[in-house]
């Protein structure tokens, strides 16, 4: 069990938030054949704008990293401890962006790089980015993310 | 097999529309390791416009209704049967959306709640939403789909 | 083993990129329960700009077509041989696009009918295609894939 993400999460004295609800009539997480796949989950705090005029591509990152402590919060209140999480695999980072904004695998860098801080190489995922032209209220970003978990409901670290 | 997803249809008197045809050389379904990925569907009828310009989202709402009717009737002709359908897995909608367009998770509820109406618990599913800067042919939005189906033919509700 | 993907692309003649980098700490591919989920990519050589201002719909074509022999050179760095890919299962295609533009679709058509050629029935794939507002370093499509594939690391043409 040493060095799981739990141990990690700990060591890096990170702070998840209390699971934040569905916005209407879905499900934070839907577990199917091995793959927990977690609904779009943007940053706390409400910031609203978009990058390339309200918010700057630094600004992006510390979205981006908080609304990967958003969905750490999810798959945790679903799995009951991350260290059920084999691996993180896919992420898709959807931007709200200027037309003009070219850095959206920047901003989406804060999110990819808290995973594999937390899950070390079982963070390490494939990913795309895009820019959206607008976003539900006008958050910053959405990530959408795909989890390889433990069927059997055992840590990955055993 | 009471209260299956089929019995639900009738009950509701939901009518399914003909399967559209793919637009160029792609499939509407394919199934891989108990899972259905369903190409993108709009609503039928050929409606062209931007959310926040042409239309409202109160009209959006009813053509995500109208994109999850499409949706459906891909699915049954893929799987025979809607009671096949063990989970609605995971669904992203994308919007047609001016800038300042901040609405789209209420326009995608049509098709959430459809979801609900149709397959019940098994409807409810993770999902994301975003404003896309243009589809094809201008329509007001696009679903994409994943459904978790059995594997042997056979019913979800034996 | 006639007719095998690695036998089409031969006789087609085509040659595939180097395996272009991961642009950030994530992965090119991750294999999860028999699914290759592949990092996004654009077209190699570096153009940039938007479709329906900078690049026309026949641009765009071809920009996909090359965004298809870049993921295939991901997919074969990663499995060894295209051989392996038992079905081309689910492709999303992100295009740069202005807001009026309305044939993303036949952009894509570039990346899907390259996927028929080289893997015949296995290539014909589900999908989804989006205009964005903006993309990285203004790349004219991003195109994410997802492949099922032999986990046994055999040929799925033996």
């Amino acid at each position: 069990m040493k060095d799981s993400a739990e141990d990690r999460l700990l060591r890096l004295g990170l702070r998840l938030p209390a699971q934040s609800p569905p916005a209407a009539r879905y499900a934070n997480t839907v577990q199917a054949n091995g793959l927990l796949f977690v609904s779009g989950k943007g940053p706390s705090g409400s910031p609203r704008g978009k990058l390339g005029s309200a918010f700057t591509t630094d600004d992006g990152y510390a979205f981006a990293r908080a609304a990967g402590l958003e969905v750490l919060a999810v798959v945790k209140a679903s799995l009951g401890s991350l260290d059920r999480v084999r691996r993180v695999v896919k992420v898709q980072g959807f931007v709200n962006a200027e037309p003009h904004f070219a850095e959206p695998h920047l901003v989406l860098d804060g999110f990819s790089e808290l995973m594999v801080e937390v899950f070390g190489e079982r963070g390490v995922h494939a990913r795309s980015v895009m820019g959206a032209s607008s976003l539900r209220d006008q958050l910053p970003l959405v990530v959408d993310s795909i989890f390889e978990v433990d069927e059997d409901g055992r840590s990955a670290y055993r």
